[in-house]
């Protein structure tokens, strides 16, 4: 068994995103505090944007449409037209945010170019995820790159068939146990979970029962590592 | 000289869409009426979504953040939250719109499937325009989808590169010569223009002065007797 392909999600996987949506949403709440408790925002919050996904997707422009609506109707209309454009302006700074690789992500990804096929795989808005990409310094390190509505068996199972990829000899790197790991084992990749300190709530998932692909690490530093015992 | 791919835009070539977006400006503008007249918002839309543009891309939700920026500023920070709510809602009408194919594309998708390579190539929101190409029901014809960021030459180039495709056996059709001819024909294909009868004034250009793989069609049923003068 060798591992040909290693397969990478983006978001809190390469660089951080998790923390910059939840330093947003502190700033969001403060904006809101005279409407509510924080907790209360929250909920609300997530309830609009899960009811949101089906229409919106994944990425920033749904996510600010969310705080927008959430904000009308947490305040029930008493929410000031100053007020959405400070949001917008939150969203705006998302879209506009530096990008920083996480640790190790330069020096592994360097090591491993030339020696496997490296594909990122992420979901988000098209043109926000090929711009943070060039930002984070990453994007020579690639062989491929799919940005993807949904990550599910059959995202998984269509791209290792449009690159020739056999299944069993890729490797799909992520924190998200329900979008990144659990999927392509599920289309007969390997997976391996890298958590990040924050999970968005929309992506909590158990980890497989018993898997012998499955493989959950500290840090992506540890990955060259992984595939000399799988190669 | 033989065509061997057909890569189509979508919308406003293979479906309606920038009449649906004229419907919803309208509205619009009708939502704001007693905050200016019509010429003067319609100026400020535009020039709000052209400053947008580089910062959200193309699509939908883009479209409605700029509505509600440009209400913001149009009314100096008066326009109620109800009305914000109320565009919002012409933003998810426009994405959960139904897709209504321009007259002969299914027959003409249906006659070239399987004597050419087809190619669908639009730029928009990702997941709306998976979604819009499912509710035409003419996915099945196509035997590559590609959704971009952005349509220049490069992006031709790169797509012919993924598909192993001679861009001099290959057609670009739409209804933009900005988006669809010009960067393709630079690109070393064919491009073919089949105007609709509204143009985003973001895609307005002039037509090649010279060159004999260009050409303009009135409609996509005349693309196959054009392809037998070029096969």
């Amino acid at each position: 068994m060798t591992i040909t392909t290693v397969a990478l999600d983006a978001d809190d996987t390469l660089w951080h995103n998790e923390s910059i949506f939840h330093l947003t949403q502190q700033k969001y709440f403060s904006l809101l505090r005279d409407f509510g408790d924080e907790d209360h925002m929250m909920a609300r919050l997530f309830e609009v944007e899960r009811r949101n996904l089906a229409l919106y997707g994944y990425g920033v422009k749904g996510f600010t449409l969310s705080m927008i609506e959430t904000a009308i109707d947490l305040t029930r209309g008493a929410v000031p037209a100053k007020t959405i454009q400070e949001i917008m302006g939150l969203g705006r700074a998302m879209l506009e945010h530096p990008v920083e690789p996480l640790p190790g992500v330069a020096e592994t990804l360097a090591a491993l170019h030339g020696k496997v096929r490296l594909v990122m795989i992420t979901k988000g808005d098209l043109l926000n995820q090929e711009q943070k990409l060039a930002r984070s310094g990453l994007g020579d390190h690639f062989d491929a790159i799919e940005i993807v509505s949904e990550k599910d068996a059959g995202t998984y199972r269509r791209i290792a068939t449009r690159h020739g990829i056999a299944v069993e000899e890729a490797v799909m790197i992520g924190n998200s146990l329900k979008s990144d790991v659990l999927p392509a084992l599920e289309a007969g990749l390997w997976g391996i979970h890298i958590p990040y300190h924050i999970t968005w709530a929309h992506e909590r998932a158990e980890p497989p029962a018993d898997s012998p692909r499955y493989a959950k690490l500290d840090s992506i530093a540890e990955v060259p590592a992984w595939l000399a015992t799988h190669g």
